[in-house]
């Protein structure tokens, strides 16, 4: 769910003006979010949502002061109180965290290590606006180590792990985030984070736009002089390019949404991970036998399908696009139309984008007990709304869980009320928010360095040599090795021995 | 685990000379206990101790009464007192969970509607011990409306969902189990169950042999009249041979645990489902790229494998037989001695029946972060205990989750201590239980209308027409239909047409 | 397809009476062929059928003398004319073709090794009537390295390596073998190799009965001082098992046709390869997207459906057994009656054992241009005859492949006319044949060596130890390594370092 | 291998001086073969000299007549000499290849069917320069059908089917082709098809580039007039690339080679199915178990890959872009150096488009019984000449495979002397030539009816809307059923309802 849309429905009645019409401006903005970036914002929620380590202890903290952060003084071991989090006690805890996740993340620590003699952020000064969580605190502490100094902000009122929060504080990063902030906190805390005395950013790494859109807003002289900005989400991505094409855009920026590294391996794998897990955990179902349709054969229909054949189940696709209905083809799916399959299903999986994909017409001739669940864009693509009439009862049988009932006793178990399910029922591999973290790095490191000219104020894609390089240092993980071209061979197919190895238009 | 090893450990001080020379005698069946039927106990534990629905009631009514059932006196709605459960005021609650079970057990609805008419159960008189959950209370009420009388008692001190035990004795059952009985409960709860006025039971539905002993030892004269026996367990299995080569069994029994339809779908099937499930739930990991090592190809095994493989892992596999090794070969897995590939892989999973197949020598050369756990047999193939010295830190991180810290570091993540993860830390589908569920039903009709001299005091498997018999029964659930043979073919073939279909020595 | 059943069609008006009765005789034995051994024979008549270094050869030397070896005189290099093959001329590339053999024989090399010191069958005089193959050879020369003498006959008129039987016979074995025999000559060389002056045979190594019966029938005084009868066919096996029933079977006899290894590998993976290749070879057929409906879910069955699957095409499974229907359910086919999908299916694969599982009718159904063929059971699973009619037309387009053309134009690709497609269009991989022979050569040592009254006058099953140690000799192919038992551990489980280490009835 | 080279071998001694040059430009042209386009020769030479049937029947009709065809005249049914062909007596049998290519490429038929009332290439004169197999003259044919006149020529010397040209001819088009071209013909060929009098092309259909560089040497001034240009493969692509480049090309050009269901389908889905394929007609390789390294995991690769997997080999990678490495990772396959593997692997496949992948270094070092072979770009992935010594003996066992045998006895197996194992030992699927096949006519209809100004003088792509067309006229072979958008859900995607669906840069 884009977090922007929430903010617009909680927004409170001390609005000014000017955010108003900042809204709707966004709004329009938002008015064609493309498949391919809806991911990038479920990922980092969910994994900050259900990761039980760390709820458990936000769970305790909750209750134990329930003044607002913003009206409290603390204080880190060594003096500073230029941060705001929910209880700088929490430090300890944030810290094993912290360990935790660089154990997976140790692509980011090999860059500290390559880098670090060069220190090739020495006098970046770096706003930041994104989940809070102890994968973006090893992303922070590697930018720190390569010399940038940080603020920090949260891109999402519900997401920031408090912990994590307290222990960056404790370690000398300005952080002004805690979880359940209110929309008013919202704002607050991002301006406390831009605007400070004596510190000018020049260098601004956002989620979803926010951060920057209050830059260029409030503080565009501030704002004029960035050096770069580096955006993860397709809605910050959508923003920057329609502010580009309107040519207000004063700031190179750097889209990293759109990058293989994250795109291939975000949507395809993470999908084909998360989609048995989510189903499991939610309802406890037996794949093997069951009939489930896939809604959209894009990545991430893609890897639904191929987890849940190779579990043994019956998989059906339903396409718009008859490239991608021909490789389903290929990959021995049936392309029907969801009518052809409606009262067979045992499963509705929607992966399109799209809105009113499964419709309460569809739903009210699904069997007995079927599973409705969503792993695609938002809570558009099943017509929830149409479910909430008299004649149904809802049940709340577990957590994200609901057995919507028919006057006659049929139930459809319709999971996160149709949100999607990767970002309500299961978690991402801590691997591939490693994949974006670093070349969130990668690409702040080749702006900040970047020589004069090179990037005009426009939105570019990262460099394919670089999303290598962020490949590159993800192999050893998997103890994988590469083979290196000798000149000869490097001469026969007219390419540098060390990249990039393939032309721009390269599928993979 | 086996619920008789618990409870020779909390063996209380009043157990009498005869008790101790019981468990003596158990123990001895124990010896041995084959790899072909370890799953029997987890499957319904796990389902009990991991449904979340449930065991948010259980939660609840915990506190709301400390005094022991045994000490309260409860009435149904109809005046009966013929029962022992925590809180008859859970009835409905437990209505519920049964009547969601009974979704995915059509099979056993449907032998309910197949059979009701002529009653095949007619003047049986059961006692049962197994897991009392909402799975075993549709068994239960089948039995019921094929005519039975029962009378059932927990054969777990933990297993029991309350509130399903209050729902049956609301409706009538005679039922005796709570969740968390001591061990003298456990004891008085069988003997209450057996032992009634104006009542004398002549079937017994067992998962243990704790209940066939329990008769056998006390009330030889009743147990002399009992006209058949059905064991589900391996443990009660193995005893009822060992007494049956003592020619002590004066009863037919019938072996339910080597049945074709609950050893192939419980182990391949299940685990094929559940080691995806269990690693999800405990650890998050990304299974793409891992490499795993999977210690023994049985059924068990080649679910594991299955499985992980299909999910993108690189999976080796140790065995100690050359024909499951060949099979391992063949189905593209490297056959390897775990010291190969000890310092390599990301999990080791353990599948054998067999102990101290993972020793602390191996456990110290394995990499940082790796999974340990165990899917087969009991606690005993990990050497866990090599664990517990001084040098070594144990840090829980989770339910079930631990990290085992040496000297310099290095974490090693043990799953549940060693323990069966399946039972642990992920579910079982219905539908399996469900087929469980139906072959006692139908061993039970078969041993009480046998002809007289059909079967002798021995231990029988299931005929193989009955196995196919529960296997069409479950078709339905994916609209499978089967082909029938006509006249000529059958006639070529030399079969009827109603089956069997293949002889004995068949492997399936 | 039944080596006997063709020799009744082509059976000669000289035959004796008694050897008419005596195909009566067999004929009752025929009547039941069960499935699972169906395809030994395919196996190696497909090798030699379709290898075309050999068959070459073959061409070649059919045309350069047309007098039957019968009627010629032929001497090897030693002097002696104690044989009767084709052209002892071809002995030289005879030997290259058992050369290459041995490579995939390794097993079967390294038995000649482990047991050569102690010649185990020294004293042997096995007389044996085989497919006459490279791989057989292969097993011929092992057994006389282990100290036996052999004389060889076929038991397929067709399916000798007329240039392999030169090898053999210029290496001192006494073959009487050709391809194309005909049925005289076939009993002609069975019964040169059984009486020969001053030699008698105390072992039969057999495979489709024909020697035996020639043996038990002809030289009643020599049968009964047989040692031990090895039989490999499911025919021969059948056979034996009748005898043996009416009391007739005064020799020991061992079953290898259901070793567990056989079974196994020989239906299951064999299947899983070949199907893929039959098809290619004869149609180009591209696999991904293709609706292919499997008749019958036996190994054959699995092992086609898994190959298909995995190269993208959608696989509908009949069944009548509803155990194996509902393992077809979990692996991820729908199991449909053949007449709800015979509209839209491109290919059919029959592998029931079964007859007239596809209809007349059913072929009038199906789409234009879809494939129909067998793996199953001899030709009689397709009804062919029924296409026989003057309405259709026959069209042969390829070496094995016709074109049936309905009135409007509509073609059905049929394959090798109904029968076996492995024997017909594929090869079976020397892996297999390996497997196999070793078996056999184990079986031969066993019952020449075993202690008196260890086997008495019936039809045994090679001992589950030996089945493990055959699939030992064969995971050096793999460089698999198996993991040993420590004492501890085999105390544990209650079993013999060395194995069984699986009860009987262990399905694998 | 591509076409051009070979001419450079056999170039008679009587080129002209011209000629000479022109060959040493397209030397150069040749320098830099990118990967994507390498498959387009082989799947239609492969095709042609593979195709069983019809290669029957050239070998009849080569020995029929020694006169070259161009010193014979002949004259069709309908009184015509304008064709130049072996024999236009096959034109029957050429017929009936024709209509049974035609069941395959019902996507081209249906183009007919839909076009054809209007006539979209009404008044257009093409001339051809391609394979000339069945599945071209469906193209041809269709050409035909919806109004163009065309002359062709075969791309290649030795890839004619007599037959279909026979066929062609006899139908009324002008075709000058034949099996078994000198290098005179060939160009003779192409310059009666060009240069014919009262008769003046205006569009271009090539294969390699080499009838365009004769019109644009030969006759600059009708070439000027050409209305558009469509080449398929990727050297003739190269070539338009560099002429373009050079400011040379003054027609515009649509490159097919590089659409998106030429390049997915083509690579992924054929690799997939052919390796399997050509190593089972080689060398009736059993997959099972065996250990198999894939150097190059792009399409190609991925293909390989997958099937080897699913047929249970064990497959590492090697790679050399670490982002195709990751993706290996991802799906299962370890990422090693060939040198850490060289020892163990069975199988050798070469796919990187690369030189000297495998040296001879290596070869020296693997086990005896390897097979070597290649999937990847001509024969230069293997380093085949460095076999070429003394000390190694060379044994032809078959057809397209050698025995490679060291001092030692070590056999390494190699495949088509290293050149494609596709191309020399196995079939392409007519389906994936009619994709081609469909993408050249509608490239030519685009072309042929573009408003002036939409195409200058350079090479394009084909527009995506037209890939998707020719995907979804494919799909019915499938009998997939494609969704069609709302106007509320184009609406919100802001697509347009009949596409296309995605951005360019979309990665599929």
């Amino acid at each position: 769910m884009n977090s922007f849309i929430r903010h617009i429905i909680v927004l409170s009645p001390t609005g000014t003006k000017k955010q108003i019409q900042f809204v709707e401006e966004k709004q329009e903005f938002n008015k064609f979010p493309t498949k391919t970036g809806r991911r990038s914002l479920s990922r980092s929620i969910s994994q900050s949502s259900t990761d039980s380590y760390s709820s458990a202890a936000s769970y305790t903290d909750s209750s134990d002061d329930e003044t607002s952060p913003r009206d409290r003084t603390q204080v880190n071991s060594k003096g500073s109180s230029d941060f705001c989090v929910k209880s700088i006690k929490q430090a300890e805890f944030g810290r094993r965290e912290i360990e935790i996740a660089e154990q997976d993340m140790s692509a980011l620590i090999s860059l500290r290590k390559r880098a670090q003699s060069e220190k090739p952020l020495a006098g970046a000064k770096i706003v930041g606006c994104t989940h809070i969580t102890a994968q973006t605190a090893v992303l922070i502490e590697t930018l720190t180590a390569l010399g940038a100094q940080c603020r920090w902000t949260a891109c999402n009122i519900y997401s920031t792990q408090n912990e994590v929060a307290a222990a960056l504080s404790e370690a000398g990063v300005a952080v002004f985030a805690w979880k359940g902030e209110s929309e008013d906190d919202f704002w607050w805390c991002i301006d406390r984070c831009v605007n400070t005395e004596g510190w000018q950013p020049n260098m601004i790494l956002d989620d979803g736009g926010d951060l920057t859109h209050w830059m260029y807003k409030k503080y565009p002289n501030v704002f004029k002089k960035i050096r770069g900005i580096v955006e993860e989400s397709v809605t910050g991505v959508h923003r920057l390019y329609q502010l580009s094409k309107a040519g207000k855009l004063c700031v190179p920026a750097m889209n990293v949404n759109d990058s293989v590294t994250k795109q291939k391996f975000d949507n395809l794998y993470c999908c084909r991970e998360s989609i048995l897990d989510g189903l499991k955990r939610t309802t406890d179902v037996m794949f093997g036998g069951k009939q489930v349709v896939v809604c959209g054969y894009g990545e991430v229909g893609k890897g639904c399908c191929a987890a849940l054949k190779a579990l043994g189940a019956i998989v059906y696709v339903t396409e718009i696009d008859p490239i991608c209905a021909l490789q389903a083809c290929m990959d021995g799916f049936r392309v029907v139309k969801l009518n052809e399959v409606i009262r067979q299903v045992d499963v509705i999986i929607t992966c399109t984008g799209n809105k009113n994909v499964v419709t309460r017409d569809q739903l009210d001739r699904m069997k007995n007990a079927s599973i409705v669940c969503n792993m695609g864009h938002s809570n558009t693509e099943i017509d929830v709304a149409s479910l909430r009439t008299p004649e149904l009862t809802w049940e709340r049988v577990r957590s994200q869980v609901d057995h919507v009932i028919w006057p006659d006793g049929k139930r459809i178990i319709l999971l996160a009320e149709g949100r999607l399910l990767n970002l309500s029922c299961s978690t991402v591999p801590t691997f591939v928010l490693s994949i974006t973290a670093t070349t969130q790095a990668l690409a702040l490191i080749e702006l900040y360095n970047a020589p004069e000219g090179r990037y005009k104020q426009d939105v570019y894609l990262l460099p394919k040599k670089m999303d290598e390089y962020v490949a590159s240092l993800h192999l050893a993980t998997f103890e994988a090795h590469l083979t290196e071209l000798t000149d000869e061979q490097a001469k026969y197919l007219g390419l540098n021995k060390n990249g990039p190895f393939k032309p721009n238009y390269y599928r993979y």
